[in-house]
C-alpha cells in the first residue's frame, strides 16, 4: 500500500506500506481527502525539538511525551475524510461506501493512539488506515469529501472561540489568517459575532479572511492592529516567538488573549504587562467530540463554506513539494492530499 | 512634618515635608499604621527596570507609564489605616477622630492618583497623608488600626480568589507563602475552599500557611507539589522569572494558573506546555472597591484573623531596615510602621 511518510525531514513515498488490519471496534477506510496542517509543516522542520519538550511535561493523563522515533518512517495526516471499507471482526459498522471523519484518534487495546504523527498509527497521507467505531462521524451524501475532511481544522476554531466565551457583542481580533485564524474567523461568525477584525502581512490572507467572515481586515505593515481598537477577546494564530509579549504589551486592560497559534520554541514574555492590565491567556489546542459534530453539520449545511479556503490538490507523490510551497502564504491556505 | 522617603534607592526619613492641605472631596488623615509590602521593596530595588517597562505598555486608560522621577524623592506606603484629622473646604467628610482606610488612590483634579509610588502623593511612610471621601471606608471601633491597614493586602488575596473562579470543591494549591500567598489562602479559605495545599521552602512561611488556613504544606525542597495532586487552580505569588514556565511544565491537564506575583524581569515560557495542555493563565494585579469593603468586613468581624501575619513594627525612621530585614523570608512577614 501507498502512503507519504517523514523520513528524515522529508516527505516521501513509500509502496511497500503493509495494509492495515482493522481489529474489534474498528474499520478498514479508503483516504478521499486529507488537507495538510501546519502542524504537520512544523513537525517535519522541529519534530526532535517538540518530542524533546513534550518529554518535559508532566501532568498529562499519558506521560513520557510523543512516543516517535524520528529515525524511523513516521505517518502524518489528521486532516481526513474516508470511505469505508470493511469492519473488523464483530464490528458492527455503517456499511461499506459510507463517507465518514472522525476525530483523529485510534482507540485500540494500547489505548488511545493519536492519529497524528507516529510510527505505527496510520494517518490520511495515505491510500489506506484505521478508524474507531465509536469515533465515526457519517458525512451527509452531497458534502464534498474534501470538504468534510476539513472538518478537523475548523473544529479548532470552534473550540477557541469556545474557550475564549466570547459574546455576540464582544469585538475579536483575530491575529494571522492562515488556516487556523480562518477556522477561528468562521467560528466567530458561526457564533453571531458581530465584530471581527482580522490582521495579516499578507494581502490573500486578508481577502480569504473577509470571504470567511471577518469584518475589518488590517495590514500590521501599515499601523498596530490595537489602534483606535478595544478588542475584548484576541486570538493569536501566527505562533512565532515575540507574539504573546507584543499583544500582552499592546492588547487593552482586562483583555482576553487565546493562543491558538503554537510556538515550538521557548519564547521570552514581559508579566508585568500581563499584570498591569489583568490579561487572560488562554492556550487551546484541540475540541472534544461535539465540537467536531458541530463543525461537520456547520460544514454540511452551508453555514461554514471552506470551499475559499483549498487552493491546491495533490496526490500521495504531490506531498513532498506541497510542504515546502505552503511555506508561502501568499500562495496557499489549504492543500488537500486526495491519495 | 515627617515621612520616610526612598532616596536613590535607600528609604531615608525627611522631616521638612511640607504639611499636605486638604482640598474639596479629601480629608487630611492621621496615619495609625501602614503595612510594608514586598512591592515597595521590588520598587526601592528596580524602579528604574519598572517605570521604563510601564512606558512600553500600552492600552491602558492612562498611558505614559509610571509618572515617577527617580531622582527625586519618591513617596510610598499603600497599605494603611488612618485617623480622620480635618475635611478640605465644603467636603462633608466622617467626624474627626473616626479611623478609616481607602484604596490607595487619590482623586484630584488631575484625576486619579495612586497613592502608590509618587513625588507629589503622599503615602502611608508619612505623618499625615491626604485620602479622598467617596473611597473612604470606617473601621469598626473594636478594630486594631494595624489590622485595618492590612485590608490592602488581603483584598488582593481576594481579588486573586475571585478571578480564578474556584469552586468550594475545587483544589487549589498557592506557590509561595509570602503576605500574597497569605492573602490568597485566607480568601480561599473565606469563600470556602475545601483543599487548599500551600508551598514555600521557608518553614516559617509553611506554618503560617497553616495557621491561616492552608489544609496542607508542602516544601518543595521534598519533591514537586505536583507530585500526587491535581489541583484545579494554581496560584503562582512568588514572581521571580522561571516560575511561570515550570508551573506550566508541571501543571495538570487544563488547570487554571493565576499569577499574583510580580516579576518585573522579561521571563521565559515554553507556550508548547500550556497548548499541549489547554492552561489558562489570569495575570493579576489589584481588587475593586466591594472587594476592599469585603475584605475589611472580614477582617473586622474575625472571619479573616490578619494579626499571625504581623512579625514587627517599627517608627518612620525603623523603615530602611524593615525593608532589609523583609529580604529573609524566615524572620519576618509583615512589619508594620506606626508613624
Amino acid at each position: 500500500m501507498r502512503a507519504a511518510v517523514l523520513r528524515g525531514g522529508q516527505m516521501v513515498v513509500r509502496d511497500d506500506v503493509p495494509e492495515p488490519v482493522p481489529q474489534e471496534g474498528q474499520v478498514l477506510v479508503a483516504v478521499k481527502a486529507c488537507g495538510i496542517c501546519g502542524s504537520d509543516l512544523h513537525f517535519a522542520k522541529h519534530g526532535d525539538q517538540m518530542v524533546r519538550l513534550t518529554r518535559e511535561i508532566t501532568g498529562m493523563p499519558v506521560q513520557g511525551g510523543l512516543p516517535v522515533d524520528l529515525g524511523d518512517d513516521v505517518f502524518m495526516g489528521h486532516e481526513f475524510s474516508a470511505e469505508i471499507l470493511e469492519a473488523g471482526p464483530g464490528t458492527d459498522a455503517p456499511p461499506p461506501g459510507t463517507l465518514v471523519t472522525s476525530l483523529p484518534v485510534l482507540l485500540s487495546p494500547k489505548g488511545f493512539e493519536p492519529i497524528m504523527s507516529s510510527n505505527t498509527v496510520l494517518g490520511g497521507y495515505a491510500e489506506r488506515m484505521l478508524l474507531s467505531v465509536p469515533l465515526l462521524l457519517s458525512v451527509p451524501d452531497d458534502v464534498d469529501p474534501r470538504h468534510a475532511a476539513l472538518t478537523e481544522p475548523m473544529a479548532v476554531g470552534l473550540h477557541a472561540v469556545n474557550k475564549s466565551a466570547i459574546t455576540a457583542g464582544e469585538a475579536a481580533l483575530v491575529i494571522g489568517c492562515g488556516p487556523i485564524g480562518i477556522a477561528i474567523i468562521a467560528a466567530l461568525r458561526l457564533k453571531g459575532v458581530e465584530h471581527i477584525a482580522a490582521a495579516d502581512f499578507s494581502v490573500r490572507r486578508r481577502e480569504l479572511a473577509a470571504t470567511m467572515g471577518a469584518h475589518v481586515t488590517l495590514d500590521p505593515a501599515q499601523g498596530s492592529p490595537f489602534d483606535g481598537a478595544t478588542p475584548a477577546v484576541i486570538f493569536e494564530a501566527v505562533g512565532v516567538p515575540g507574539i504573546i509579549d507584543d499583544v500582552m504589551r499592546r492588547a487593552p486592560l482586562g483583555s482576553r488573549l487565546v493562543v491558538a497559534g503554537v510556538c515550538m520554541q521557548p519564547d521570552t514574555v514581559t508579566p508585568l504587562f500581563g499584570i498591569a492590565k489583568e490579561i487572560s491567556v488562554q492556550f487551546v489546542n484541540s475540541y472534544d467530540h461535539n465540537e467536531f459534530a458541530e463543525t461537520l453539520r456547520a460544514i454540511a449545511d452551508g453555514r461554514i463554506d471552506v470551499s475559499p479556503l483549498i487552493t491546491g490538490e495533490v496526490g500521495l507523490e504531490g506531498v513532498g513539494a506541497a510542504f515546502d510551497e505552503l511555506a508561502d502564504p501568499d500562495t496557499h491556505c489549504k492543500i488537500m492530499v486526495t491519495p
